[in-house]
């Protein structure tokens, strides 16, 4: 049957064409992904990992979500209670309470905000403040204006960090976007206070499939102990407004293909139309889990599959874009081999 | 529980405050749409809906989906293929061949590509070509740098036809966005082969719940016979290169929520997993189906509505972002009052 050719491209199915029948066709970032020499994958370390077990589907297959959370100097005081939620196994027992098609799916409990029902949280979380939503960076480089070049960032511990560039100045929520080691962000430089130091504040960005905490209204800032992912068109609007604390890596689909809810914003009506989460458990917890790793941002290869996902041209593609949004350059992320 | 007041906006449930108590709150776009005047609604005209009819989901429940098909002059090839295929009975019993996560459902003859299995299409259809992608209107009149603001084009028939400009000169794949008579857009101005006159050409773009037409490789443009919706991020390297022929309007949820394919590119490896189509018909065909009307594009409501998306401040929000995408400006449609 007819298929989108360029889905291979997302998919990162083809072997590279460099070992296929010739005449060579122009590279896809399928390609670049497949080609990527092993040294240009980065491991994901299993202690950065959320291993979330939803009960098994009506057929009785299981259904596991694995998220990776943000790492330092993100969002920390957000992940850093999800941490201790997972530790005193919190999660286990709560639900997917609300699934609204083209925004999100949002798990916890359903009994929150029910004086008396309500499941209670363990000591010692942390309260964090808006101001966190972005982490503070020194000063940053910035690429040329052109898809995939590299820029660079003094990062809070004084490390010189290399991003890829993305849209460079075309962004409609950011000044600039990119992608710093793995993850979609959102940069904006400023003068500090009176002074002529920059400061550059860098922020996750919200593309499909990243994880958010949900929150009431401001000042709250929300726990972590209600969370959300984006299954439709990025809601950017949402940036520096809520945080980002990860993103779904396996099992994005036992979420997004959950029936959608009847009641206002997707909540489900009814207890039995939720989800059980059976158990949550940090990835070093969880015997037999496959290692996971990403295409490092900093590579080549990431700069080219960056590129080409700006500019295809192939059998499948007549006229390339010549731009891409920060949430059409999904990191690749695969299961390593052993 | 906790939930994203901001959600309100999409969901669009809010009675207008200026009913509510007060002190009155900051406007949402969804409190905007509320309070639109029946003026700024359009009824969409049933002879431009096709009606198609799933198989029952495992409860036995009706799964109707709703889609609008693109006006002239954008993609009349397609959509007049598509209206023989209607008239022909033809997509009565093909099924959903293909869910991939974060992209598309695509919907068309299973055996479509196997000689002699192969279900024959009706006489009649046209082959259309490349460039008919994108629709040639004459001059634009181009909007000030500011969301929401109106923009004019000079229809191929000579009509003066206003737009709402979309992230303007700040979109990663077009020189213009916006909305036009309900639908999302790209422009791009350019001059005509040797002489002066300013063509537009004006395209509908790749937004969630867009309907396009499958195709192979090129120069293949696609019948319509195979058709896909967006599911996820907006693929809009897309655009110009395969043919949009309309968006769903209704019932989006009974695709987006169906299983994810396992094979390839999300093509389902068996043939129980598809999802049987039992009807299509167009919507004047249908007793009972309901009036659906948009919030007029051309409108002082919806221009308030995209300048709200693009600025929020509520009790939610703490930082406007003071852009939007133009596939985060989704046109409101309802069930028109009886």
């Amino acid at each position: 049957m007819r298929i989108f050719l360029s889905s291979l491209a997302f998919a990162g199915l083809f072997t590279s064409p460099l070992a296929a029948a010739d005449p060579p066709k122009p590279l896809t970032p399928g390609d670049i992904v497949a080609a990527a020499p092993q040294a240009d994958w980065s491991r994901i370390a299993p202690a950065d990992l959320m291993v979330m077990d939803l009960a098994p589907d009506a057929k009785g297959r299981a259904r596991r979500v694995v998220i990776q959370l943000m790492p330092a100097p993100f969002l920390q005081g957000w992940t850093g209670n999800i941490r201790k939620l997972v530790a005193a196994r919190w999660f286990d027992g709560i639900a997917v309470v609300r699934v609204q098609d083209n925004y999100v799916v949002q798990w916890g409990d359903p009994d929150g905000e029910t004086p008396g029902k309500a499941k209670a949280l363990p000591q010692g979380l942390s309260a964090s403040r808006e101001q966190d939503y972005a982490a503070h960076y020194g000063a940053a480089f910035e690429p040329p204006e052109k898809e995939g070049s590299a820029g660079y960032i003094l990062s809070p511990e004084g490390r010189l960090q290399r991003f890829l560039a993305v849209a460079p100045g075309n962004d409609d929520y950011a000044p600039g976007t990119g992608i710093l080691e793995g993850w979609p962000i959102g940069l904006q430089s400023q003068e500090k206070g009176g002074d002529a130091v920059v400061r550059t504040d860098v922020w996750p960005v919200h593309c499909y499939g990243m994880v958010g905490v949900g929150r009431n209204v401001s000042p709250d800032t929300g726990t972590g102990a209600e969370l959300y992912t984006v299954i439709g068109q990025a809601p950017r609007q949402l940036d520096r407004n809520i945080a980002l604390v990860g993103r779904i890596i396996a099992g994005m689909e036992n979420l997004s293909s959950l029936p959608r809810g009847t009641g206002a914003l997707g909540f489900y009506e009814t207890a039995q139309e939720r989800t059980p989460i059976v158990s949550v458990r940090m990835g070093d917890e969880v015997p037999g889990l496959p290692a996971y790793e990403y295409l490092s941002t900093g590579s080549s290869s990431f700069a080219a599959y960056a590129f080409k996902r700006a500019n295809r041209k192939d059998d499948f593609y007549i006229r390339p874009a010549g731009g891409v949004d920060v949430c059409n350059v999904q990191v690749p992320v695969r299961e390593a081999k052993r």
